[in-house]
């Protein structure tokens, strides 16, 4: 089946070979054998993209915002990389009748690629994944990566949280707007956007936002108004963004973090591929599954006999 | 701080006593140690009681429909537990309007226990910590027990997969209502219930359920109309929920499976919690997260230098 070498793919990544992206790219998330080492070479051509996270609640007209920003930033000539994680998303589409929605894809600048990520599945983990793609997208020469994901589960908030500017799109008339939001989300945000502007309500929902903030004393961070269908707004917010970028935040601490998540994100995938493939082998999992079946057993027991002097060590101290 | 030993307040949740219920909660919760003890004493109690999972898009008003069917259970004298894990929930609430959301709780029946819990930050991991409250909940002598999530969020979907019977909440006039649903979603529920039903467009949503089912070959499952506020078809939902726990599905293979998912998701949490206390004690994460930084390395090389000799094992079979 892979009949190009992980070499040529790199190689073409690096020059600049759209192709050699696209396939890369699912060689990856597939963890097809040799993926870490096709990102250990990439991996210093990908230190200069900055990473922006789009999030808020479905129906709030993320993707037709994420096009127009980045068919804005690209007419400035820009490398642009979209990645969509929105299961709701035209680009990675619903199970069923993704293909109705798909359609009303807009025409976005012909340099902008853009690649979907299910959700479902994601071998490495959804946030890794997002992180891998980024990095590839990042050495093949994109400057600028925006990330579109849902602003509800868990998964998808991890993704945007590591964006280096993260903005959340909410909407008049979608009853509580903010609340239908995950909690924690309004707080990540350098940048929020009141989307359909156009319609009844956003001032109200900008007021929402702005007294919120002096709640929780954030009142720097911008609150614009935005109508990504007739485009009023998207200039301003593209200058948002590219200020929320350069703007300092604690970066070292922040920075240790984010370098501290994916270390781990990377051992606890590599830890439980390994032990997948030692257990499923030697039987151990399927005779501790029977064993709890038949009641024999408990999953708590279980995992201490497969796993002996771990827990003592593990238990008390249980971060993630 | 923890005065109260753990076996007095298993002995009290297996005499029903409800304050040792909601402590052993979120001791468990909380990953005191001992906890694993405390488990494996209440599990052989906890093998009796059902699990109905209700998931939905924000706003469908699960809660009040998981507050209905709660109360008329309870009303005919079964034990009910309720999980609230949806953020946009009364219950659980958000993180800065919560409060005003909170005065809508409706009054439930006052046998049923109400649990909400955080999506941010469970320690073992959202899905776990969901399996582990549903577990003392019936270990205390609830017969029937209801998981409220919402639909969007890998893990939250991960939450109501392993339920007996999986509900999905849909209401008219949510613009494309299905398709904001986690892809994946539809494809798991036992029963569809269009909440709202009084609303213009009801019909609607049903018939495109069905069309949809009927692609999917999933046709012998009931889709139902109810309107949480005025009582109107709780009845008949609930009996379709007693119904589908009762159905057989693929018992043994799902129930192999669902075994094995939390075998693995309690090892991975033993692991992680034992490397980062090991890597984080010898200084080896902060060391690696230093030499990224200066860019002498990068987190695919750091995470084999963490763990030699796991890397080859585990590439090429990535499953998890």
């Amino acid at each position: 089946m892979a009949s190009v070498s992980w070499d040529r793919l790199v190689d073409g990544v690096l020059s600049g070979d759209v192709r050699s992206l696209a396939r890369l790219i699912t060689r990856v998330e597939n963890r097809e054998p040799g993926w870490q080492e096709a990102m250990k070479a990439l991996y210093p051509a990908s230190g200069k993209a900055a990473v922006v996270g789009i999030t808020g609640s479905p129906g709030a007209g993320k993707s037709t915002l994420t096009n127009a920003v980045a068919g804005l930033f690209a007419a400035q000539g820009r490398k642009i990389g979209v990645i969509a994680v929105d299961p709701s998303s035209p680009f990675s589409g619903g199970a069923l009748l993704g293909d109705r929605l798909r359609m009303r894809e807009s025409a976005v600048h012909p340099d902008v690629f853009i690649r979907s990520m299910a959700t479902r599945g994601a071998l490495g983990g959804l946030c890794q994944g997002a992180r891998d793609v980024a990095r590839i997208m990042a050495a093949f020469g994109k400057d600028l990566i925006l990330i579109e994901t849902v602003g509800v589960g868990q998964d998808e908030v991890e993704v945007v949280k590591a964006a280096d500017c993260v903005m959340v799109v909410l909407t008049p008339g979608q009853g509580d707007g903010i609340q239908a939001l995950k909690a924690g989300i309004m707080e990540i945000a350098d940048i929020y956007v009141v989307n359909k502007a156009d319609r009844d309500g956003a001032d109200e929902v900008v007021a929402d936002v702005l007294g919120m903030l002096s709640i929780a004393g954030g009142e720097g961070s911008p609150v614009l108004k935005t109508s990504a269908v007739t485009g009023a707004g998207i200039a301003e917010l593209a200058e948002a963004v590219l200020a929320g970028i350069g703007r300092a935040k604690n970066r070292e601490t922040w920075l240790r973090e984010r370098v501290k998540a994916e270390i781990l994100s990377l051992m606890e995938n590599e830890i439980l591929n390994s032990l997948v493939g030692k257990f499923g082998k030697n039987g151990a999992l399927e005779k501790a599954v029977s064993g709890i079946l038949d009641g024999k057993s408990d999953p708590y027991t279980a995992v201490e006999a497969l796993l002996p002097g771990l827990s003592e060590a593990a238990s008390g101290d249980g971060r993630r």
